[in-house]
């Protein structure tokens, strides 16, 4: 098994930091009790981008903390990042494998429970469903699995199951109750007006869950 | 030396192919003698712009006409193109030779006399001087080199030189009389009339020349 616990999965968004430096946002939510951080940019270069992700994996490392890149691999693998989060229509997981090697953490993003059973038969570390709700931070994204398909979603994967979309304090708890790995989230911690407490709190829930 | 004939080097751009199908047009253009191709996409998934690509390679292999991905290592690697070329806030050149090997071909775009220099000292396979004039195919490109600033470029430049940008028929002359090694062109054959007719005409130039 690799280093990785997804309890607090924390996707980031510079435009969700609300006019805030994006890396201090993420320091205070490292502190906070972040467990794994993927870093996603849909507009930046890949210099920019890389440059980014150096410094957020540079935080992350005094924690332990694992960091993945959304999307590009060739960027995953300049920044030094420990693996990919890959959508449907990102690179090809094997290809992705093929260029990070076996350490490597790879996650997939599945959209609906007929991606599962693909999935499966993937060599991946963990697969996001997503979205559970519908969610504004995340633009061209499928039907929302809600509960019912959370749970369902859960007993199909053979990988551990992150939840991402529409997770937040409110709804962490019944997703919770679904049996996931991770509570992956964007604004939730971005955009709080408190990062580091809104990520110990949602840190708590898996301790009161006794997960 | 790779095997690389910068002469007429297509950059494809779907768009430019006003409405007609981007791979019979390149096609047609690989029939018209062009010795090299970039595949650009920058709003296509990744998976779209591999199977583009693959497509592309496909079409190419037969007449030994090399093909580079533009900006993504990983696309490159996914679609087994033959190299990249990158711009200045792409991926840096020695991530990408380190993850392409010394075979591939890697091209890099600079945009001013000033870059030069740097790109001497890097391993890279040639240099796209871009643009050499105003055009409406790329945007955010920098000041245009001119024909007097083409000339320098080459002079500077330890790398064989590509020109790009407002490279048409017209204009092609004069550029070959700076000493380029290749014509890089998007709308001339990709959205030429007669893409074939087009291509063997840049590619007359060259005969014409004696280069």
């Amino acid at each position: 098994m690799k280093e990785q616990d997804l309890r607090v999965y924390l996707v980031t968004d510079r435009l969700a930091a609300k006019g805030r430096d994006a890396k201090s946002v993420i320091a205070v939510a490292l502190k906070g009790g972040v467990t794994m951080i993927q870093v996603r940019e849909k507009e930046a270069s890949a210099r920019d981008f890389i440059a980014f992700a150096k410094a957020v994996k540079e935080l992350a490392v005094p924690y332990g903390v694992p960091v993945v890149i959304n999307d590009r691999v060739d960027v995953a693998v300049a920044a030094g990042a420990d693996g990919v989060h890959l959508g449907q229509s990102d690179i090809p997981c094997e290809v992705a494998r093929t260029m990070l090697g076996r350490e490597s953490i790879i996650g997939l993003s599945v959209e609906n429970l007929s991606q599962i059973p693909t999935a499966n038969s993937l060599d991946v570390d963990y697969i996001g469903v997503s979205p559970v709700f519908a969610t504004p931070t995340k633009r061209d994204t499928a039907e929302p699995f809600g509960l019912d398909g959370l749970s369902r979603a859960v007993r199909i994967s053979e990988h551990p199951v992150v939840a991402i979309g529409g997770v937040n304090i409110e709804t962490s708890p019944g997703i919770l109750a679904c049996g996931v790995d991770g509570l992956a989230v964007v604004s939730a911690i971005m955009g709080a007006d408190d990062p580091r407490r809104a990520t110990s709190e949602l840190r708590q829930l898996w301790v009161n869950s006794n997960l």
